[in-house]
């Protein structure tokens, strides 16, 4: 094969189930990608080999060159398994490169997917949160990112170096929230969380863009999913809960495979602003 | 005395120089309040001491009724002693609290300034830092910002609730920056918890604003003091060093005083937007 078609190195968290799980399949369908090399990252085996199993089928059907890695057993809620979980993850990435060149494929674009994320407890007001709940819900959702952005930036610059290779790209995307910059009430922990990933990928994007990278904050809407679910469950603002319910009725809640498919296009247009904050519903 | 006059119990934290020092010294003299009952919490009783005899003296020459109690061998940084030192804190509180009542003075007003805070290292870009450095940065600059903040609000409205002082008022101020709002490069780490700060605020104002709660992020603006010089000695990006140098050559920066009266001013006004970000460049 010509070593001039896109091939693209993807690394998503999370990617087990809802959103990250539905950004894999589109990236194979509507990256524009003819070869994707990807490194699943989740929490259990099982799940993780389902959806690379998936993925090969997405891929056979849309004539992608696909092929995957599991990266199970991850949780970075885990500070002290981070370490050894990065250099796992960095392994998996170093193998994916190692075949391309076997196959003498040029990897054109290495992306990495921040999907992992969590709510904190909804039922909460900031006065009712411990330091002990916000360390936890920091140490997982902005610390964790901190190493996993750092790690897949230094080691993705070494391994494809801009002087050796000057035409590719680096992409680092955080699954962002409206809350990074709205806030509403029960929400402290995860608009904090998200404020700050905002502006770490903010800063990243200036450091970064004579080494070609880009970064972009992705909002992707209220979804239909189990993670909007725990929101209906746990929300203690009764005025928001009238609102998810409403929308969760009515149908009206976003569909996760057009988010992610915005999501996509957003990265295959690659015309976004770097650093930005781009929701589902902008135009 | 009347107990209708303003009586403000006010908590600052890192007081014992650079712009906390600045703002308890203006808050004595430009707030407002006939009596003014200070928590100046920090590292050293000795330099504490010094900032308590300061005050003393500058609440006479104003005519304001002082009273403060230090709370020393306070670091944020360190979170296992953060319990201990809210309980500290708390208790110095209670004790001003009751010294007022014996006084037959009504607290109108109770403000907290989160002013401690650290750089980081400006040196780095955010692919040199470790998840180790984001997580004490993260300790030290939002976490025991949660903790102090949910103690504060915890302890204020228990003490004083809306149902018997329906006249009090609650404020939280967090000393803020450019940066939560506008990335530069290498300010990774701060500009990422200011940002968190921020919106914890903005959250925090809608979720208290039927118990009288207001909150405040003040960016003081590029202040001449030892942090500035801090900046100077340690920033990695050259274009911003040189910003700041001829800043700080053509004396330029922004005096500690006048930023700290500009924020007394917008207390004193009381007609801020709750939750907002105000800059001292504003207008």
């Amino acid at each position: 094969m010509s070593s001039s078609k896109e091939h693209h190195l993807v690394i998503i968290n999370g990617v087990n189930r809802g959103f990250g799980h539905s950004v894999a399949l589109d990236y194979i369908r509507h990256s524009g990608a003819d070869a994707v090399s990807f490194v699943l990252v989740g929490r259990t085996q099982r799940s993780l080999e389902q959806v690379l199993t998936e993925l090969h089928e997405a891929a056979s059907d849309a004539g992608v060159v696909f092929e995957g890695v599991v990266v199970p057993e991850v949780d970075l809620a885990h500070l002290n398994s981070l370490d050894s979980n990065l250099a796992r993850i960095q392994s998996a990435a170093a193998d994916l490169r190692y075949e391309a060149a076997r196959s003498r494929r040029t990897i054109t674009k290495s992306v990495l997917v921040n999907n992992a994320g969590s709510l904190g407890d909804l039922s909460k007001t900031v006065k009712e949160f411990t330091w002990q709940e916000a360390r936890s819900y920091f140490d997982f959702n902005v610390v964790s990112l901190v190493g996993l952005c750092s790690m897949f930036l230094k080691d993705t610059l070494e391994a494809l170096p801009k002087e050796q290779y000057p035409e590719h790209k680096t992409v680092v995307v955080s699954i962002s929230s409206l809350l990074a910059v709205q806030a509403f009430p029960n929400w402290g922990l995860y608009a904090a969380g998200k404020a700050a990933r905002d502006r770490l990928l903010g800063v990243i994007a200036l450091e970064e863009a004579a080494n070609n990278v880009k970064t972009l904050n992705y909002a992707p809407g209220p979804l239909d999913n189990e993670m909007q679910a725990d929101v209906r469950r746990t929300l203690g603002d009764k005025e928001q809960l009238k609102i998810y319910d409403d929308m969760h009725k009515s149908g009206s809640l976003v569909q996760m495979e057009d988010s992610s498919r915005k999501l996509i296009h957003l990265l295959k247009a690659d015309t976004f602003t770097s650093g930005g904050h781009v929701d589902f519903y902008d135009e």
